[in-house]
């Protein structure tokens, strides 16, 4: 992911001035974006572009925003070569999901760009396109359109995904809503992904939505990379600082506090939400989703008083 | 392109009884696009899916359709290594916005998905970017997400563009609303656009927009494989066919009429207009487009008569 941070692929060390003649790898994400974006025009009705799990967008409906999302996943990086490809597909459109879930959205129609071998099997696509389906189907999304391209004998397989969503305008997420004092939570466990979740994980448009309209809650964003990327991002987004207790991080079975931060793929959510609201959120959370555990990890703060300074998380290079 | 028929990167020789063991370059395109889309589910909303040059949505604006397109340029397909990179960016969103042309609408908003190698500069990201821009910027087009991921040291490089756009309801056409009897008319000249055109040509939105506003229109295309390849398409989905004289087809500098029946690449438009309406059409156009040729190639006829019985186009395997 180039300058939608949500499932950051290029992670790079950050130099303070890069030049043109520097490889994508050598630069950091942040001048790249910077680059990249900076001649580029936005229309006035584009609310968020770069920068969020999704783009957002003023509708024609006065009441909703519409959301737009690409992703991909990578042979090799997201999943390897024995991947049954039915759960590739489950995966692939599942990322964006989650990421429309981020927004407190609702997905509405996906397109499916393929980049296949010539050699691969009719079989192989038919069961990636079964993979699709069950993603698509518990949230009633119209696969609209597809293409397949050749991404030659020895090349890299890859699906990528563009995800339209939509949301109510005064439900939308961005990262930067944000305030300093807000506490901090995350659904789920974290860590240890790689076991299998990462295929087989459900994206939180569930949570999401009956968190939306049942609190007041505007920064959230879901955990692709690991907390100690993500945490980082949503606090900067929204100017503040943080501070968690590192111990309070749910960790999946068997995983490290280390790897409950910096494994990444986790596809949970994290939010921020006022602290006089935290006991009732608890409660009713408890009553509604009993088999999914909400943990307050901590609270934004002012800014530059990041505490701990995270490091780490899914680093692709 | 597997099931949105607009640019075709897969076009197999079509077997009647493909079975899945087969490669996918064995068995043809009509074939596996059935097999990829006999479980999917589209919702009440979707107008049209695979099979037309864009999807079609019903949006929450009761006068106008939301459009769908996903499309990739391919390092040794559409481009070469050493063309410029602001060219290959220019390319890859224009034959998008063509495909946004081709159904009467306006171009809105687009992702970009990057496939590049680690050892790409960063320069080569930042012209393509301008490339980008350099066609985005005459529709006022938003570019609000992106997404680069790593094709691998050896791989081939690919740029994936998703792109939105609206029409108005009683403007949108669609390959399958035409009438036997209605002429069949192409913009500019076909053909040898290897020469260069097919990195610098420009979409047809004026032309499309004012072709659906002043005339019924109501079955249209762009040419992207060929007209022996994008002809029989239109035809079909109209349920006719066709009678065209082949030597009337407007050729570029050069081209014989093979090559601009099946170069491809040409992004002109393929369009159908009741016959009656064929002279005030002509002489409109010569008012309005003086610089750009328009040609009346021939007619839809009953299903089963086509004349000749097209072959060729752009083959990718």
């Amino acid at each position: 992911m180039l300058y939608l941070t949500g499932s950051t692929l290029f992670l790079f060390s950050i130099y303070p001035m890069a030049n043109s003649s520097k490889k994508i790898k050598e630069i950091g994400e942040d001048l790249l974006i910077k680059r990249i974006t900076k001649n580029l025009t936005l229309g006035k009705d584009v609310m968020a572009g770069a920068g969020d799990d999704c783009a957002v967008i003023k509708s024609n409906d006065p009441q909703s925003y519409m959301l737009l999302k690409i992703d991909s996943v990578i042979e090799g990086i997201h999943y390897v070569k024995s991947t049954p490809p039915s759960a590739v597909g489950y995966k692939a459109l599942s990322r964006a999901i989650s990421d429309i879930a981020a927004m407190g959205g609702t997905p509405k129609h996906a397109m499916i760009g393929l980049s296949l071998r010539p050699n691969c099997n009719v079989s192989y696509v038919t069961s990636l396109y079964n993979g699709l389906s069950k993603a698509s189907s518990p949230y009633n999304i119209s696969i609209v359109g597809g293409e397949t391209t050749n991404c030659s004998k020895n090349g890299t397989q890859s699906v990528t995904i563009s995800l339209t969503g939509e949301v109510r305008k005064d439900l939308c997420c961005f990262r930067s809503k944000g305030r300093s004092g807000q506490s901090l939570f995350v659904t789920g466990k974290l860590g240890k992904s790689i076991n299998g979740r990462h295929l087989s994980f459900t994206p939180r448009i569930e949570e999401a939505q009956w968190l939306t309209r049942n609190f007041k809650i505007r920064a959230m964003m879901d955990l692709s990379d690991g907390l100690a990327s993500d945490l980082p991002r949503l606090a900067k987004s929204s100017n503040c600082g943080y501070s968690i207790d590192t111990n309070k991080i749910p960790r999946a079975r068997g995983a490290s506090i280390d790897e409950a931060l910096c494994d990444g793929e986790d596809y949970e959510l994290l939010f921020a939400i006022s602290s006089k609201d935290c006991n009732k959120l608890k409660a009713s959370w408890r009553k509604k989703f009993p088999n999914l555990t909400l943990t307050r990890i901590g609270k934004l703060s002012p800014k530059g008083t990041e505490d701990p300074d995270l490091e780490g998380g899914w680093q692709h290079f």
